[in-house]
């Protein structure tokens, strides 16, 4: 029996007391936002800590701006060193009356389709999933008394907060964080029988406008037919941001984005993600986007733009016959492969300017602004994770770019120069920042043996 | 001396009680829109109703499904019968910390360039107004023992409130409310010495516009690109309503618009009302209208739209990326001469429709339709009343559109057949449906004079 099988058979053995653990983890209300939790918080953290010293992993509370981090060496066999990340506060729980059950007293619940499932806040976002890397680690440790690889541990309190302090933490700490690649476990499996490895993420820049005309709401009988009207001006500058094939038209705003080569399109083509599968659950039957792009390059490797809200003048009850004094929405692009944030906000700013009238004024919020990620698809940890994968769940996994932007990635590769492979075991369906959040059983097990197969791997 | 004469020297001995007597009524609060109110509401018609029976006038309240109206009727020497209208209801008073004094508190101030003025709600709107009508007829009652012509009186207690049951209750008394024009005292001078009539209201479609696309709202890293979004929809769709010169162009929208004729321009030019004047005070420089129209014709002869508001996804503090379900907007245009509000409803709503993408939905809430109205300019009254009033303030009146719209004008037209004259004492400062509201002194005192001598003038 290879090592690799004793330390998989160690997980099975072990299922019932590390879920045990994950439960004693899940009772601590680790609400990050909600300064009532701030000893919870603190808890939480000391919680893994101590646990990451029960398997022999040098581990500390480390002090930030905010929550405390959790920071852990532990060496291994090979040289590869990995950065693994995770976040222990969960969101908030409101509205409670939601709830099936107290979301921070877990149990085991049967689906209606049949799975069980971990039911608690934080069972998947992002406790349990941290808890397959370290149940992981755990049977290598119990199996071999070490670890295939380095690794260095950096478990955060306010993920759900915005990390806030984390990228000045990481840069003060750049040398004890220094690795070969970073691992998350944060992420989406392709379905219940599928894994998925997330291998680039779009970036973002996200800008509020506002448009102000006259210097008071005006009524629309005196001033109507003379006076500017800030919705106009708005809606003609959302309207010119889309051509009439679904490119956007701000200037330079393609620089930087790759073509997808033809062997991964093709790929694509073949996981038969039509309009009905993945629109028809939404209610919708065409998909919107650039008219020669398909759907699934819409949705990942195309870069986009949606505007995320929009307000002004009357929006009460019944007629008002005013002319706003100002307009405002917000706007976000979702950045990818070269795409450089900080010309596409010029250039959207820019490309606004010149569409507000003579006397009319335009204010900018800037809310955030990163670049996308991409792993090389020969990357070699990227690799190694995607046969381990195979060997777990007999299906090769699904290598795909994901559509949201999780910041952390883009501080790993800034900070420390780190490309990072995300590769998690969620599901659509777990209820991450709702009521009634979960995570399955077969996710939390499978996951498990997933995370000792990757480690065995990457050694390799 | 002639009976004139003798009326207005009458007027002029009588200002004090006449005041008197307006303060009386402005003590009551006949605030419409607030049920806490029903009854000083019914007081206020009562008050109303008193005084008109004191003068010999033959007054009664009348049930409508709302606040009474006071109804009441006069015989007169010629031949001719108007219908006066007025309202005795007034705004609410909120935020009552603006007040400088007590609004149903009414009392003479001092303004700072000296005027003298009558400071209380509903002093302008409209208690100060309709008494300068009763105060006229009062004098001519006790120098003549009768009035110059027929008047039937019409004063309701529910215009603040949308004059909901008004057309009903017209309808409904269609012979006892018969007559050969309509007189309003609700209108506003050209300035403090320069009189004006109302010789023409735009009408007006109000409409609210509901686009749907996706069943729910959705996280734009996961639907952005592909999902359709509302709001942009909503953008193009109101970014299409105006051309570049300003004209609008929705079919068959300027089907019935007239042309000013070329001897009314000339007197408009010669108005100067310029950019400056009209836009400075309110922080605008240009004027955003048709580009081959004079700003007067803007605001006042064309037709026009303005969205009035508009709503959808996140709206709230920093940052959500969601595409939003729906977006709405509330969109009013302004109508001159013949265009008919049913057909630019009609045309309005095929114009969004053919603008809405395949798989998305729009509803429309109609809330308002109503047609233009324009006196002719030799319509006897109107000549009767622009020689009045020229006597009365040694300037001629300015004879003029109105960009807003006064619904009970409508109403007159379509169910009674009727022609309104619009002339009323009103000034741009008085502050109606705001704190402090009040009416000059001069408005009040000149503009019972001024009725008084058109009554006389209605009877040549």
């Amino acid at each position: 029996m290879s090592h690799l099988d004793q330390v998989l058979a160690k997980i099975d053995a072990d299922l019932e007391v590390s879920l045990n653990r994950l439960f004693r983890w899940l009772e601590v209300p680790s609400i990050s936002t909600d300064p009532a939790y701030k000893d919870h918080c603190r808890a939480a953290g000391q919680w893994l800590a101590e646990e990451l010293k029960n398997i022999g992993i040098d581990a500390s509370l480390r002090e930030t701006g905010g929550h405390p981090a959790v920071v852990a060496h532990a060496k291994g066999e090979g040289k590869l060193r990995a950065l693994f990340y995770g976040h222990y506060d969960v969101q908030p729980v409101d509205p409670l009356d939601l709830w099936d059950r107290a979301p921070f007293e877990p149990s085991i619940i049967t689906l209606p389709d049949g799975r069980k499932a971990i039911s608690a806040r934080g069972a998947a976002d992002d406790k349990g999933q941290v808890l397959t890397f370290v149940e992981a680690c755990r049977a290598w440790k119990a199996v071999t008394g070490s670890l295939p690889i380095n690794i260095t541990f950096l478990v955060e309190g306010a993920e759900e907060d915005g990390s806030k302090f984390l990228p000045e933490f990481i840069e003060a700490n750049k040398d004890e964080l220094k690795a070969d690649v970073a691992l998350v476990c944060d992420t989406n499996m392709w379905n219940q029988d599928t894994p998925q490895i997330t291998s680039s993420l779009r970036g973002m820049v996200y800008e509020e406008v506002i448009v102000r005309c006259a210097d008071r709401d005006l009524h629309s009988g005196q001033f109507g037919g003379a006076a500017r009207n800030p919705i106009h001006v708005l809606s003609k500058i959302i309207a010119a941001i889309h051509d009439e094939s679904g490119r956007i038209t701000i200037k330079g705003f393609y620089d930087g984005v790759p073509e997808t080569p033809p062997e991964v399109l093709e790929q694509w083509r073949g996981l038969g993600l039509g309009e009905a599968e993945f629109l028809g659950p939404i209610g919708l039957k065409h998909s919107a986007g650039e008219t020669d792009r398909m759907l699934i390059e819409q949705v990942q490797s195309r870069p986009t733009c949606d505007v995320n809200g929009i307000i002004g003048g009357y929006t009460g009850e019944g007629t008002k016959t005013v002319i706003a004094a100002e307009a405002r929405c917000k706007i976000s692009f979702r950045l990818v492969g070269d795409q450089d944030p900080e010309k596409i906000s010029a250039n959207f700013q820019a490309f606004v300017r010149e569409r507000i009238p003579a006397d009319c004024s335009v204010e900018f919020i800037k809310h955030k602004g990163s670049r996308a990620l991409a792993l090389p698809h020969d990357f070699p940890a990227l690799v190694a994770a995607r046969s381990a994968l195979r060997d777990e769940w007999d299906k090769d996994p699904i290598v795909i770019g994901s559509g949201g932007s999780i910041p952390v990635g883009g501080d790993f590769k800034r900070i420390l120069g780190l490309d990072t492979l995300f590769a998690g075991f969620g599901l659509d369906d777990d209820r991450i920042h709702s009521p009634n959040e979960k995570y399955d059983l077969k996710s939390f097990h499978k996951g498990t043996r997933s995370w000792a197969r990757i480690l065995a791997a990457l050694a390799e």
